[in-house]
């Protein structure tokens, strides 16, 4: 039976074979990632994820789309059926804040036993109704506390921080991510 | 019983209410957002969605956390057990779209029948694994095709184009949100 060394649930053989890989091919590193999102009624909608391209092909390895509803609370007016957009996007900078950590610890040999991201954001209504063009309608501030357990000293304890700017979704939010944006009859 | 107006699940009457009071009062359009994410092993983790302030109160319609997991794909080294946060990020955009084009289009009394947003967007891994400095870890571009039916001419489709520019998340995307990061041990 092979030896395997897991850290944080991470299987670093496999990481560094991923990151070999990429090195001597890197038109391997290109990944394409999509959503289908149909609106239902109001603020309520419902997205399907399955398929990506990644590492030279398209993925096949989930049978069933995931699906994910959003809709907005009543002082929102919507129905409280699922989180609303916003604190999806809150979700997925936790989520992979999260998961960048525990892959680059693991990679650094920082061994993790929890770790907690608590995020919120402020939004300024105005700018969603149009009521004041200085005003976006985007998120003003995001704050992130993260609080950590694990084996390691303060100086690793610092470098964590450091890891969080291979974040996808922190770089995706702290720097313009082009948008491109058609409609059309159905 | 009194009339109320509603056009793509939007109550006007209650859309106009709200506009109305946060001119009156604009403390009142201070929203915060929240999420508390949960590491649970590699890529897999948890949010829990609860609490937020708006209106000038915390909200306090939701009885029970919505509970929302991210994993990543095997070819990501994890078990596909959710949607990743990139795959997350996509959804809130298009959930967003989906919403903010139902609520203005209502309030300009353009009915739709059908809205689907489908989404894609480019991730190149060597910025996430620290390959190269100057690939970026997050979303590369990104693209929305919207299609939709309903009760506008021409002119008005034209118009649901623009008023994506109100949508929270496509801002919180295509200019930069400041996210400050705080690390401690838990």
């Amino acid at each position: 039976m092979p030896i395997t060394t897991t850290v944080n649930g991470v299987d670093l053989d496999r990481l560094t074979a991923t990151t070999d890989a990429v090195v001597a091919d890197p038109t391997l590193a290109g990944f394409q990632f999509r959503a289908d999102n149909h609106w239902i009624d109001g603020g309520h909608s419902r997205t399907a994820i399955q398929g990506f391209f990644g590492v030279g092909h398209e993925d096949a390895t989930r049978a069933e789309p995931f699906t994910v509803d959003a809709d907005e609370p009543p002082v929102l007016l919507g129905h409280n059926l699922a989180p609303n957009a916003g604190e999806y996007l809150l979700h997925a900078l936790a989520a992979c804040l999260s998961g960048t950590i525990a892959y680059h610890a693991a990679a650094r040999g920082i061994a993790l036993d929890s770790l907690e991201c608590v995020v919120d954001g402020d939004v300024d209504l105005r700018g969603f109704l149009g009521l004041d063009h200085t005003i976006r309608p985007g998120f003003q501030q995001i704050r992130v506390a993260i609080t950590t357990t694990g084996d390691f000293n303060d100086t690793q304890l610092a470098e964590l921080t450091d890891l969080t700017h291979f974040s996808p979704v922190r770089d995706s939010l702290t720097n313009p991510v082009p948008v491109t944006i058609t409609i059309a009859r159905g």
